[in-house]
């Protein structure tokens, strides 16, 4: 576990006032001392809230559902992970001994929930204007490549064309149940791969369901 | 429908320097020309942001999950409704003919994105921190009353003590579906009030799916 905290800043481009802080967003609630899930809290709105900013200038012709599809690309859990994987922020977590030994997806959440505590904690360090100069750093690279032709895609036409550029057939889409009174169904929905992943979802409607079961697949294949 | 735009800024407390922007958040997209879906859009995130930061000061002792339950006490749609009326933007809203005639659930709907647009466009007009001062005076008495311990409590939990203070029996809840195989799977379950109102959800537990069936109940007796 590495503590050359001023090393870290210098990657992450900013020196705190309060490097106590820094330490905070590190601290995962599994680690003894103050924990950074407050930290995550308010960081989370932050990022929401910048990035919103920034499209929305970005894309002056966007609509509402485009800008908002277009945000969940960049703050999404993936993402973030991808972010702190790139400042290598696993040699600084602060961790409790049962996490440590924890890799995969818990790790991933984990990292996800600091880049996002380091948001919270540059922002008491500072001030919102410094914060969003930070955020807007960070995501950088995000914002630029944002695809607002593939936010305007619905998730089934998205899967459908990311399995024909690869040359794989098309899911298969069923419904397997359906619950409630005729005005207030909900249905559940498989959406099976040709690899034989399979992903169900259940909606409002069989369309719904089948557009959740498809998103769900994208975040599966595009792993 | 009202006109007199300079009174409704000095019901909001804030005087815009460009009114147009007002009109745009106060225009539905049933209506002809530029329309509020846009400013929805930013506002939303800079409330969330505002009383996620104010929360967060408040409430120092709160952990992020009590923060998150305060802050959508207050950022939900029913309270923006109700902050809405309390100003009767009703009488300024810029309406489709087909909107015109809709009342109740549509009408509250398209109120609370109405706020969420004003904030939006407070925003374009100033600066964060004009924005900000406005958002917190918006919200002032909710956050007041927002209530630590309710946040504390899951909503099984929140629905007893509602139906107990009134004297009202106890719900049933009952599993009335589960699809998917041993470790993914999906529960359906209902949740039955004494008054034969019933909600359903779904959820990857039984536990799960009871407290979000009992969060749809919370939602409709509360209305």
């Amino acid at each position: 576990m590495r503590t050359d905290y001023k090393q870290l800043q210098k990657k992450l481009g900013y020196e705190f006032s309060d490097e106590s802080l820094l330490i905070q967003a590190l601290t995962h609630r599994s680690f003894k001392g103050a924990h950074n899930e407050r930290l995550e809290f308010i960081g989370d709105s932050l990022l929401g809230m910048f990035v919103a900013e920034a499209l929305y200038f970005e894309f002056p012709k966007a609509t509402e559902g485009e800008l908002t599809r277009m945000r969940s690309q960049i703050v999404k859990g993936q993402t973030l992970t991808a972010i702190a994987k790139e400042f290598e922020l696993s040699q600084w977590l602060l961790l409790g001994p049962g996490e440590m030994k924890s890799g995969g997806c818990r790790r991933d959440s984990i990292l996800e929930d600091v880049i996002e505590a380091i948001i919270g904690s540059v922002y008491l360090d500072s001030n919102i204007e410094q914060c969003k100069e930070f955020v807007l750093k960070l995501v950088k690279k995000r914002l630029a490549d944002v695809d607002p032709s593939n936010a305007l895609k619905d998730p089934k036409t998205q899967l459908q064309e990311w399995l024909q550029s690869r040359k794989r057939p098309l899911p298969v889409y069923e419904v397997i149940n359906t619950t409630g009174q005729a005005h207030n169904q909900t249905f559940t929905v498989s959406c099976t791969l040709d690899d034989g992943q399979q992903l169900e979802a259940t909606g409002t409607s069989r369309r719904k369901a089948e557009q959740s079961a498809a998103r769900k697949a994208l975040e599966v294949i595009k792993k």
